[in-house]
């Protein structure tokens, strides 16, 4: 039986594992394809650094990738280096010689994923990719092929471990961002430099492949409105709480019917979500995506969606599906973005605002701030008002309005004499009224 | 552009959706399959039926389904009518001439899987089957595709919505089974007839087919042990309350390793599960599967298990799979049953139990209890009394056990003069202690 001979380039924690793996599962995996799978090389930075007990013949490291990649003998070349070059160079290399290529690479993925497309096109290639979105839970391929008979109208996921890890805490113990951060990196949920997570980066990449695979079209990380979880304050979980909400950060990919035919939004940003809804009680650094499609209905998807296992059980899944395939001599679906639908700005996004104003206690006050809520066209759904005097609290829930509106209305609502402070001011996803 | 032909064995619920799908979709499944999808004909059993205003040309109709089957104009059968015969001969039929197909007949599949997918060997031909489990939820493509670089140790599922939905309604009123049965088929969660649901003949099949995927090996409905929910009383309910847990009919395979190999149990029976366990807070109809590998961890999948346009958007996506495979001049993956792993029977399995007794109030009754769970080599994990003189009863949870111990524990505890009756015993599923 010819070997299916397969280069991985990078060898940290999820390389490491992806080794352990083919060499522990070596038997079902040969049963499962067909052929068994042989390591050709390893492409790594440093020669010299320690591999604990690696069950892999030394002599297959090499720092030298590009040069592995194009080898003869490699049929399979698996990627989890992430970044966008050298990536791309090496990926797009193999594609276009014909080789199957499975990658964890997001950034890469969302930022010129394109470019990986054509080059399998080109190559007649597989282009595998499960790792890259909510680790270990099956998504991409049902979303690639399940519900391809059905159409998709909102795809809602909790996509990054490292804040949905500090959310619940601030949630569980009404710490601040900062206290929950530096918890977070003690226990290593968070890395040394947290900003790729918790500015959202890392959810939007995964938020433009989403969109991508569900609304059959082109969408990159430069179209995905982007919002981090820095500026959520104890004070907005404490409000979340007072509404039965908790604050996750969402990626929410949708797709809007407007006169003009259909658009997609794409966006990443923190909001209140009731704690009824299934994502909310998704906790610790795990991930869940909610899918709805129109004859469906609602499905979730959850599990673990970072570190070494759980992503390396993506990368053999995918391993698994190319090696079949190359002994079939097919190739998988290629990308289907056939129905190329426009991204919509976030500012005609139709949205929910809770906003908590501290305000002084006098006659007219309601008036003044409804009025302003009215000229922007924006529909208040509930006002509660809370303490007297100094500590009078207005907290407004509005009915769904295009974001730039609400943006516009609590700009202007910063600027009137009456209002002292906006303690708080979040979207709200998922509720029914 | 020559397009697919499509012959639908069928024409109820699930049928009529899909012809709806099927024509209001028709542009977008163009271009995800890079042909159009043609109905050849549809096979019903009184053509005379009144089918509202379904979008297809009335003179597609016949009753005579295998003639439709065997036409060479046919590309693909899809069949939605269900039971054991004739849809095994009309898929045998379709298989072994080369045609792919597409099915949701659950029951077939685990009373006679093996001679459907030694049909499609033998023609080289694709058989899908998403719809048969858990409807809309894609699970048993990741089951065959996503997870088959990994090691799948367990699948835990509520995989039948009629029993769900009344064991969700008894837990939340307090209602007896009869009750809540009553209030289920008013609403038309539970059918005249709801044997196949109720005793658990549903769920087992489903368990067969998810067994079979998840092990590569081949189970049957015969190998599943098998209990239904009308034992199950209020005063279960408020027991499985009393312990912070409920009660839902589960589907449990899971792979035992043993000194001589591994095996594989597969189980449909009520279990009381904690109420933080996710498969708790599946409520209503709804369906959802936990699936335990070794290297993803823990994952859930959620949805709709059933409904015509839940059922109907699986049935969907297999079309389009297939369709694209015939285009492209392949066939999937075909069945994987390599691992050829054998049934562990029912007694051997190691379970927990919860009891509940009702004891006389004197003095040696614990003694005498605990007697009858050392005899058998039963460890107890805890013990509640409650109760004096008269109402004394005793909840006794053990440590997990074979089941034939704990059964025979169960009967000779029956037997003893200070058990007055036995008021509950159900197994403990999902607890960490």
């Amino acid at each position: 039986m010819k070997p299916v001979r397969l280069a991985l380039l990078g060898c940290g924690t999820v390389g490491a594992e992806v080794v352990r793996l083919l060499h522990e599962q070596a038997d079902d995996l040969t049963a499962r394809i067909g052929a068994p799978i042989e390591i050709a090389g390893i492409a790594v930075r440093r020669l010299a650094r320690d591999r604990g007990d690696l069950p892999v013949d030394p002599a297959l490291f090499t720092t030298d990738a590009l040069g592995l990649v194009k080898r003869d003998d490699v049929d399979v070349v698996v990627e989890v280096v992430g970044g966008i070059e050298p990536a791309r160079t090496w990926l797009v290399e193999a594609l276009r010689a014909g080789k199957s290529v499975v990658t964890a690479n997001k950034a890469l993925l969302a930022e010129d994923g394109g470019t990986l497309h054509d080059a399998a096109t080109e190559g007649g290639s597989d282009l595998y990719y499960e790792a890259a979105v909510a680790g270990a839970i099956p998504l991409l391929r049902p979303l690639r092929e399940s519900l391809h008979g059905d159409k998709i109208t909102r795809v809602t996921g909790i996509v990054n471990g490292t804040t949905n890890y500090i959310l619940s805490s601030m949630d569980s113990s009404g710490a601040s961002f900062t206290e929950a951060l530096e918890e977070a990196t003690a226990l290593g949920y968070a890395e040394a430099d947290p900003t790729a997570d918790v500015d959202g980066f890392d959810a939007a990449a995964k938020a433009a492949i989403l969109a991508s695979l569900a609304f059959h079209s082109r969408v990159g990380a430069a179209d995905v409105h982007r919002e981090g979880i820095t500026e959520v304050s104890a004070a907005d979980v404490a409000s979340a709480k007072a509404m039965g909400c908790t604050i996750k950060l969402l990626c929410i990919a949708s797709r809007v019917s407007g006169p003009s035919g259909d658009s997609v939004s794409v966006r990443v940003h923190p909001a209140m979500i009731p704690r009824t809804h299934p994502l909310a009680s998704v906790g610790d650094a795990f991930n869940a995506v909610f899918v709805e499609a129109e004859a469906a209905g609602q499905l979730m998807f959850y599990g673990r969606g970072a570190g070494g296992a759980p992503t390396a059980s993506a990368v053999l899944g995918d391993i698994v599906a190319v090696g079949r395939n190359r002994l079939a001599g097919v190739r998988s679906a290629s990308e289907s973005a056939y129905a190329d639908l426009p991204v919509r700005p976030m500012g005609e996004v139709v949205t929910r605002y809770h906003i908590s104003l501290d305000v002084a206690d006098r006659a007219g006050v309601l008036a003044a701030v409804a009025g302003v809520f009215a000229k922007h066209d924006v529909s208040i759904a509930t006002v509660r008002q809370s303490g007297r005097g100094d500590d009078a609290i207005l907290v407004i829930v509005t009915h769904g309005a295009p974001d730039a509106a609400l943006a516009a209305t609590v700009r202007e609502l910063q600027a009137l004499d009456i209002v002292r402070s906006i303690a708080s001011v979040l979207r709200v996803e998922g509720a029914t009224t």
